[in-house]
Parts: structure tokens; sequence; C-alpha cells
């Protein structure tokens, strides 16, 4: 498996686009995004669990019903949930999509990112969607990945390619992710595309099976957002033999995607609101799977060590009380935690007790711009990890006057 | 019922004092707090659930199986948690406690509030208690709130006066509780005080009944304290008929100890770490008690909400957001949210869908001190209340660097 440049539009018969369509006031921000397989694609999805959900979400789960879609369009800017006539404007942005692009309007999936409760207008989409078709192309992915930011200040994506029965594959995600991030049972707005041909229901166990270990392990702030949704198309243009069940090529299509959610896991966490550093929390030695991903989330969402974290401050104690708060089945005796970046490794606990650890070493560890927590549980032989990043003062700027 | 003077110090035959005995190396900071009963009293307390518990919680848990105490003890500055040595700490403070003050070791309640996982000395309790039984006063509630104070800016102290079969008796407390704050089955440091008469049994249960409408409904930051306890001490000596069972009597004592823990509870979220706003979340309409707690409590807990009220920011869309993942079950298109405060009050949200309100009117509420987010369910007869604080530049800035 190696990472390729593309994107989205990596896999074959991909492309994409991205324009300024008038959602958003500011019109350097591009807020509208298309991605188009030039054959209908084996399709997937996972959705939050929020019970307020964006109206896109419940328009695009019916859409997915049979397990194919052909192209994605996504807005930001607005959230269109909590609108009176959500529904409405996700079903009329698809049949416009429908009539300009030539694809089934029940095989397009519709999404939105942005404030949420704010009134909808066709209108932008009227305008839009004949420039955002007109501009599909290869080179794409990077428009479309423009198109679906909201805070984000980088652009993320990713694609790489692997080979399956004997052909190559590849397969490409976008995400946007910044703020109100606390995915649970799918994330922010994430996607994916590949050429490999696989069946809609193994690409369906594919995604929910990878997301329990990546974007459900992944927090910026705690708030579990309205519009979450990772979605996938495989269009089969790579012309390996069908996955239609579980075995060797399942496998090595599993462990592509997960390369893939992996690495986008890391750029959301790294560009969360405000955040100057990327936190990855890895626990060992946990009794139950379970025990390990309840340890490791609840250490990445505690406030004060992200905080701590911000401060490059060696606050280990925050560590142990959020592990002994999470839920897991600890012996708090047991656990020793360490902080490790490009800098070097510094243990600070071992047994539940304070060691004596260089200050200065520590502050040089924690300086960086990336810091893995290890914690070693020492009861069992189950590991995990999550991600996020620290509390800092700009997430409190960018979220206390977020909608002027 | 009335307030009046005096805290813990209200109630007769109460004492108290704080001094600084070298703990903390601030030396302007009280860092050691002492409360006496001239009788032996009821005690009741609870204790953090978190797995990871300050060594003073121990053993303190051990002094109370009788019901009864007559002495607490607090130290500022060391929690006293996650040090090999702990529990022999604890036991030795209370050993030089009841030589010194000549009351039974195992009838003292000991506590610790301060960093975790330092290591902790005996030295400047040995040097310290001496002085600091000395100085024992009626007037000493102020002393004694001081002494117990880490990030907190207020100290926190309230006394009411009821009446009990016909004897006028007293109920006071103080608090500690600034950061690391989302109680569970208990909460940061809270002794209370009452010269009511009654059984230990009925105070437990007077106390693990009141936590749950009180402390278990305050957040600061999501932390649950390693350290976190509530403790009440009542002597008797207003000298009413010995509540030994529930009716009225019991129900007046609830009112009396609801209005200290409810006072405490506003105190404590106001001075949260870097707070400058008191949120107060009032769910109604609820299907079952639990689920008005869980909507109260999800949405003060939100980070992105919080973050919101600091900007002064009417994004009652967030207000949605926390609703809707917070695991209650509501009916998204009946939820109404109103901000309100001494300013007014602005409507934002009818049947799950925003309305038109004065941005105007929304910022000059949402500026006072002290706000109130009103949500009606509109599916059921059950209420509750939470209480939290914004999220500030402050809060990071305290919490970046809280060990140096």
């Amino acid at each position: 498996m190696k990472t390729v440049k593309g994107g989205i539009c990596a896999a074959k018969g991909f492309t994409a686009s991205g324009i300024h369509c008038g959602i958003r006031h500011n019109k350097i921000k591009k807020d509208l995004a298309l991605i188009y397989s030039e054959v209908p694609a084996s399709a997937a999805a996972v959705y939050t669990t929020n019970l307020v959900k964006g109206a896109p979400l419940t328009v695009t789960e019916n859409h997915l019903k049979n397990g194919i879609a052909q192209a994605v369009i996504c807005n930001s800017g607005n959230a269109n949930t909590c609108n009176a006539n959500g529904i409405e404007i996700a079903e009329e942005t698809c049949s416009l999509l429908s009539a300009e692009l030539g694809v089934r309007a029940d095989d397009i999936v519709v999404a939105s990112t942005g404030v949420i409760g704010q009134k909808m207008d066709i209108e932008p989409f009227k305008k839009g969607i004949p420039p955002l078709v007109k501009a599909l192309s290869a080179d794409g992915c990077g428009d479309a990945a423009e198109g679906i930011m909201t805070t984000d200040t980088i652009k993320k994506e990713i694609a790489v390619e692997f080979t399956v029965g004997g052909k190559v594959c590849k397969i490409g995600g976008i995400a946007k992710g910044s703020g109100m991030i606390h995915p649970n049972m799918a994330t922010m707005l994430v996607f994916i595309t590949t050429d490999a041909n696989i069946s809609p229901e193994m690409l369906q166990k594919a995604l929910s099976t990878d997301i329990q270990s990546t974007f459900n392990m992944l927090s910026i702030d705690g708030d579990t957002s309205t519009n979450d949704m990772v979605s996938v198309l495989a269009n089969g243009l790579a012309g390996n033999e069908k996955i239609v069940s579980e075995g060797d090529d399942f496998n090595e299509f599993m462990k592509a995607l997960n390369s893939v959610t992996v690495t986008l896991c890391r750029m959301i966490a790294a560009d969360g609101e405000g955040a100057t550093k990327l936190l990855e929390c890895s626990v060992s030695g946990a009794k139950t799977l379970k025990d390990a991903k309840t340890v490791a989330k609840s250490v990445v969402c505690s406030s004060l060590l992200k905080a701590a974290m911000f401060g490059a401050d060696a606050n280990w104690g925050r560590v142990l009380c959020a592990v002994g708060y999470s839920g897991a089945d600890v012996d708090v005796n047991k656990i020793d935690v360490k902080f490790k970046s490009a800098a070097g490794e510094v243990a600070v606990c071992k047994n539940g007790a304070g060691i004596d650890f260089s200050e200065e070493t520590a502050k040089k560890v924690l300086t960086e711009t990336e810091i893995d927590i290890i914690i070693d549980l020492n009861d069992g032989d189950f590991a995990s990890k999550a991600w996020g990043c620290d509390l800092t003062y700009d997430y409190v700027k960018i979220n206390g006057d977020y909608r002027t």
C-alpha cells in the first residue's frame, strides 16, 4: 500500500468540483462541493446518533436504501438543521442536480454543514449547480475539499493505492471537521471514493467496522454534531473480482480504508478548532477492548488535560483522573503513564503513583505539535488509540462568536 | 426559613479556623482548615465515584462507619492522591489532631485538595495543627473557607435558619471548587454543619437524596475530581426531637439542606475556573425526571454552548445539538428554547425550529452575569435544573499551567 495524489479523484472514474454559490456571505470561501462517479457505485454511509439530525441525512439515508449512488453534493455555511423546510430544500437540491448531471435523484448523497437553525434558501443552489457540474474535473479534489470547510484551517485529503486480487485499486477521501466533534457511530463529513469492486453490503460492513476504531475514537470538544456523516462510493472500475464476502480481498480493502480513515482522523484532530497540538492517546494492557477504548477516549476528552497540553504542562494527575472517571474497569495501582513526541519520551507515573522526572525534558517533549499519551494499564491484552487536540484561547475565541 | 450569618459556625456548638501551615508555597494563602463540634455529631458524607480516589476519602469513609464525627480537617495545595504514602499521611493527620483537640481520631473527617500525584509531607501538619486548634472561633468560618480554596476566587459560605418541631435550628456550609468539577454522586469539597437533631441514618438519607438534584447537576468542565466529598455534621444542640424517620420534620430539614446546597452549587458554578457567567439550565416538560436531568446537564456541559455564552452569542442551535446527543428521550420537533437574564427574556426556538428574534435584545440578555437557559420539551411533566459556567480564555490560562 502506498500514498498517492488526487484524493477523491485518485480512484478511476471519479471527478469533483467546488465553487462559491452564495450560501456563505464571504465570497472568497467556496460553499458547494460535488463528487461524481461516471458509473453508479456501491455506496455505504454512517450517520450521527444525535436525535437532532440534519435534514440532508434523512434524505441521504432514504437514497442509500438500495446501496447505490453516483454523486455527492455538499454545501457549507448552513447546516440545514432545525429548519421547517429542511427536507424540502435537500430534496430540491437533489432534483436540480439530477437534471443537470443526468443521474437519478435517488442516487445522490446530499449533505450540509454550518450554522444550525438558520433559514435556508434554494436560490444559491439553482444558481450554483450548473457551474458546479461544468467545473467537474479529475483535478477537482482540492476545490471540493474547500467547498465543505467551515472553521477548518486546512484542506483534508488523502488517497492510497492497494491491490485486490491482482488488480490495482485506489481509495481516497476528503473530510471537514474542526469543532462540534465527538462522533458517535459516525463523524463529521467525510467522503471516500474507491474504484474497488465491492458489494454495497460488504462496503457497509467495512465502513461500520472501521469507524469503531477511527472516527468514533476522535474528539475535539465532546459535542456530537447534528450533521455527522461518513460515506463511501465504490464504483468497481479497478476491475477486481467483486468482493462479496469476508476473506483476503475484504481484508485488503479494510486495511486500505483504515489507512485513509486514520489519516483523516489525525488531520481533523490536528486542525481542531483553535488547536496547536494533535493528541494521540495509546492505551495498552486493558482487560477488554471496550475498557481500552473507554480510557483512551476519556483522556483525549478531558478539558483539564487538553488545557495542560496547550501549556506543555506534564500534569499527569489529570491523565489518572480521566482514567479514573472513564467508567472502565481498571486497577489504578497498576497504571503507567508516559508522554512522547518527536523530542523524546518521559515516564511520569508508575503503578499509579508519581515518579521523579525531569521537568525540563517533559517541557521539551510537550512543546512539540504531536503528543503521544501512552498509558499501560498492565491488566490485560487489549489496546486502543484515540485522537484529540489541545484546548486553547482560540477555541474559545472561535466559538464565542461563531455566527457573526 | 431565612438566611443568617456565620456559615458553618451559625449552628450552635460549632467553631472553625483556617491558617497557613506551609503546604502551599504562597505564604499569603491559607492551606489548612478545621471545623469542630463541641459534642459528637451525627455525620454523613458522599464521595466521588472516580476510581482514582484521594487517600483522605478512604480514611474518612472508615471513620464514618459508625455515623459519628466531631471534627473536620482539610488542607489545600496537595490532593494527597496517587501518593505511595497517602493513607499513612491522612491517618497521621487525624492522630495529630486527635491528640491536640481531645477527640477520637476516628471521629475526624479528613480531606485534601490541590495537585494530584505530588509527594506529601507530614511536617506542615505537625507544625500547623497546634496553632490551628488554638485559632478555633465562632467567627472562624471565613478563615476555614479560605483554607480549602484552590483556584477559587471567592469564599463560598451560606447559612439558613429553620424550625423543626418548634425548635429553631441552623444549617450552614462552606465549599471549594472551581475546576475539575463534574460531580458524580458527590462533588467538590463541601462541609455542612447543623445543630438539628437527626440520626446518622436519616442524615445520610437526606444528603444522598439532596445531591441528586444539586451537586450532581453541576459541571464546570466535565472532569469528575478524584477528591470530591460532601459531608454534613449534625450535633443536635438545637434541641429538637430527634429526626429518626421521614415526615414533616425530615421534610423541613431537607428543605433547609437544599437551600444551602443550591446556594453553594450556584456559587461554585459562578466561580468556575475563568468563568464570567453563571449558567442555569431549566428543563421542563420531560417524559421522566431522568430525561429532564440528562438534558439539563448535557446543555451546561457543552463546550460549544459555554463558549457561545462567553461571547454573548444567541447560538441556540448548540442548545438543540446538546439536547439531541444527551441520550434523553425527547421529541425534537416539540422543543422550545428561551434565554433569560436580569436584562429580559428572548425566545429563540419554537417546536424545534428557529423563530425570528431581535439579535440586539438577545445580546443584551446574554451580556448579563447570570443566564437562564429555559428549555420546554413539551412532552411530559418532569423538570430539572443544572448549573454551569461559560468557557473563557481564562479557563485555558488557569489550566495550561496549573502546577507552576
